[in-house]
Order: C-alpha cells, then structure tokens, then sequence
C-alpha cells in the first residue's frame, strides 16, 4: 500500500526525495502515504470555541473559524451562534459552481446585543507576521501562502493579508455598503471565486462535511435563491463546539501548514511522479493545495 | 434593469467602456445586460451530431463534444452512444470537489466495433490555428485562452494546444497506461483540477445541466467511488442530439467566444465595476471565464 517505509529516522521528506535506502529513482508517494508517516506532533488541534457545528438533517459539518483574522466577525458569529440565531432557519440559495448561502432572508430576527458590523476584508494587524508565503506564483495577489491554517493572499507592499475564496470557505454575505456582521453565512462550492478576495469578510472554512453542502439541490431563482416552489434545506442548529458536550463533539485535527510532512504534500502535488501522471505540472494553485484534516486515532 | 440602452449603433462594447451617450462615468453592466444586448450572430448552435444528451432519473445533462479537437475520442463516444454502450449504467463515482465518473465498473459490457483506444491528451494538428488566444496569465499554461469554444492551454514553443480542466469540462477517464478510448467518462465538479491538463483527453463540456452531475451523493469509498450499501444513480441513456427526434432536443444556443460581446463579458468579469464590489481584481483565471449558454427564443 504505502511506498515509504511506515518508520524512517528523517521522516517522510526522504521517502519524497526518493532517496531512501539507497535508491535513487523516485518513488512514488501519494498523499495517503504521506499522511499515514506524519508526526502527531504536525497536526494540530482546532479549539471548540473556534469550530462551528452546522446540524443540518443529513449530518454535521464542521467549520473552523480564523478567529484571530476576522476577530469582529468571529466574536459575532459565536455571539449569534450562543444566541440560537441560526436554529431554524434554513439554506436560501444554492447557485451551482458558486456558494450556497444561508441566513434569516425574511429579516425576521433581532439579532442579539453587541452584534457590530464591520469592514473585514483584509486580515488582523498582526497577520503580516504570521503569513506563511509559498514560492508558488498566483494570478489575484502578489503572493499566497496560509495565514493560521487557511489559504491566504499577501501584497507585498502594504503588507496586507486576506483570505482566499477557495473551495470550502466560509464567508459572510453582505449588501452594498460592505459592513457585514457574519449573520449572513455562505460557503464556496465551485471553482474559488478568487474575485470576491477583498471583497467580502471571509470567517472560516469547512473541515468536515463539506458535501452536505455542495450537494444540496440548486436553487432556481436568479442567482441560485430558492423560490417559493422550492424546499430549501433546513438548519436545525449551528452551535459552538465549546457548547456541545464533549461526548457530542466531533473530534477533529488538521495538519499544520508549516509542518515537514505539508511540505512533502505540497511537493507531491506540484510534481505529481506517481506513474499515472504522463506530464508533471511542476506548479499548484493555491486552491489546489489540499488542507488535510483527520479524525483522532483514539476515537 | 440594464444600464446600457437596448439598441446602440455600436452595440455592447460601447457600454461597457461607460462612453454610452456622452456620460464618461463608467456605468455597472452585468453580464445579463451584455447578453441582452447580444447580436444574435454572435451565437452559434452546435451541432446535433457533436450534442450528446445524458439522461438521469432527475434529467437531461447536455454536453458538447469537441469534435474536431479529440476526433478518435469524439467518434469512439458516438460509436458508443449509438451502440447503446452507457444505457443502463451508473454514476460510480462522485467525488467532493472534484469529478463524478460513469462507466462499465463491472466491465461486463463489450465495446462496440471500431473502438480505437488513444492518448488525445493534445489537440489535433489544426489546433494552433485555430486557438483564440487571451491576454491572461495562468500558473498551469504559458498561454490560454479558447479553442472551438472550450478553454484551452497553449505552449508557444510547441505550438502545441490542450484542453483544460475547468468545471463543468468532460473526460476520458483511463488507467495506466495512457491510452483512454472514451467509455469511461467523468465531470469536473469541483476547483478546476488543472494538475490534470495533459495527462487526460478532455473531450467536451457540460453546456446545461451539470447540477444534475454536481449534486449527486458523493462516494464514501477511496477516491469518492461507492460503497456496496449506497444507491449510484443511474444512467438511464446517452444518446447523440442527432439520434433523439427533432421535438424531443433540447435547444440551445452558445455565445461565441470571438464575439465581441464575449469580449465584453471577458472585460466586465476581468474588472467588476459594479458597486457592489469594493476592489476590482483586473485579472481573470481561465476556469472563472463564464461561458454563456442560452435557450434560443423561439421555443
């Protein structure tokens, strides 16, 4: 199954190079096996008072919030999310190779007190610091790498960061002007809208169960709204994992982006030497890196 | 509802540039009042025989083959649609954020006479005169833009031409080696998948109804095929538009893409004056250029 050996003493880097045991020639080493010769030391786990449980009839999915990024948005969400704001409403738009949307679309609901909208495009002051740049060249930002753990767009010369609309974002929808208070949620199911960077307060993205989303019928109203004809789905909660109890938590650890073995991923699928691959790419789109998650091994 | 006036002696582009009737404010066009204001020889109507229209339970897919672009592929597709090859079989597989495949998993079906397995990861010779090419960067490709319609790569020291891996694109899924023949095939339902571009035929794309492909259950087993205890969804046929009666097709008409209202929607979707948006990307990547489709006016 696996072409490296499962215990090397540097690790998985060698089994990327090819070079272990004396061999020369690549091996090829997939995602898979490059996982499975991970250190528990490179996976990181998610706080539950950043991950977001959205409990919809077919299942859970889980969302990590960038808390530190978008701190308004996120102190927002988690106050609606206590408040119960979500529960009950439903998902109001699904527009095919786009987003599917979900909030109060009658205007319905007060939102709870100290909900403040804002301005959050670009990331916190502090993000310059913790950017991780790629080498890897992008056609919407001057550089892109990850910021905490989520895909992320750097210019250079202002020195601002922001979140990137790759597949499984999660963002929150807004009228014009451009403040936005996170009571409007959508998440990204189709080619990453890279447009709207800096156009909208991206919150997060989906670690777990982004299918349950991707999957659900398409509206047929102008931009993918339901219309009356139509049964959206409905929500039945979204709560903070931090207020489930922890046996209904779903326990979940993401490999870290400036880890060895992310790394060897991001090489593996920039060259692509497995066997089927006639022609090796030797480049990646930022959206194209996949950010592997996992399940604990004790659960 | 439009901005720009329904008849202009230069027609759309004239909008667009905000120079319409002596205002040089730019004025918010979408891509809807550009079509509008459309000609209609700036339309083509494929033909039947290249039209191949998937029928589910739910549905009609549409698909334009590229014909002229993979011709061993395209006739071995319509052999088989002809030979009733795909009637009766499934959706195997359906994976998050990437294909959903159909084909003989069993390989209990013969192929029809005449079947020529191939490698038509390049376009045919006539390509390079053919390819519209576009002033935009991309990661994967020196040069992109349009061949026949369908996006396309392009090596200028080559001169070779493929097409690219954008959603809504169709394949030849293949095993190693590299020939592929056109019985198994797959969608592209998730971020362009574009590490793919050269090492797969591309054969056509989805020109309506690829919702009925990207909401499809996804697979729990590897790589998104089904588990023994889940339903695939089945192929009820796939049949060429040229051999369902006249009353029966699904008209439909596509914006040429040497068209200037093309040119028009590519610079709207490049910059996005609109108000709604706050910072203008001023660049577009190959997989977010829509691709118009209409239902003639007549029916």
């Amino acid at each position: 199954m696996t072409a490296c050996p499962t215990r090397v003493v540097a690790g998985v880097a060698i089994c990327v190079l090819g070079l272990s045991f004396g061999t020369l020639e690549a091996k090829p080493v997939t995602v898979a096996d490059l996982l499975e010769n991970s250190q528990a030391s490179e996976w990181r786990t998610p706080s539950p008072a950043d991950i977001l449980y959205l409990e919809l009839p077919k299942g859970r999915v889980v969302i990590e919030l960038a808390s530190k990024a978008i701190p308004q948005h996120a102190a927002n969400i988690k106050a609606l999310a206590r408040a119960h704001y979500f529960d009950g409403l439903a998902i109001i738009r699904a527009q095919d190779n786009y987003v599917v949307q979900w909030d109060d679309e009658s205007h319905q609901r007060a939102l709870p007190a100290g909900i403040r909208s804002s301005v959050e495009f670009i990331a916190d002051a502090g993000a310059d610091s913790r950017f991780q740049k790629l080498p890897d060249r992008d056609l919407y930002a001057a550089e892109v790498g990850f910021l905490d753990g989520f895909p992320a767009g750097r210019d250079p010369r202002t020195h601002q960061v922001w979140l990137a609309h790759c597949y499984g974002m999660v963002g929150a929808g807004r009228d014009d002007p451009a403040e936005s208070s996170g009571a409007e949620l959508y998440a990204v199911i189709g080619n990453a809208p890279r447009q709207l960077d800096r156009n909208v307060a991206l919150v997060g993205r989906v670690l777990k169960g982004v299918d349950l989303l991707s999957t659900v019928s398409r509206g047929t109203g102008d931009m993918g709204f339901y219309t009356a004809s139509e049964t959206p789905v409905p929500i039945t909660s979204l709560k903070l994992a931090s207020d489930v109890p922890e046996s209904e938590r779903s326990p979940i650890e993401v490999l870290r982006t400036d880890s060895a073995t992310f790394r060897a991923v991001l090489k593996q699928r920039r060259e692509h030497h497995e066997p089927w691959y006639k022609y090796s790419p030797g480049v990646i789109d930022l959206c194209n890196i996949p950010l592997p998650v996992r399940t604990p091994a004790k659960h």
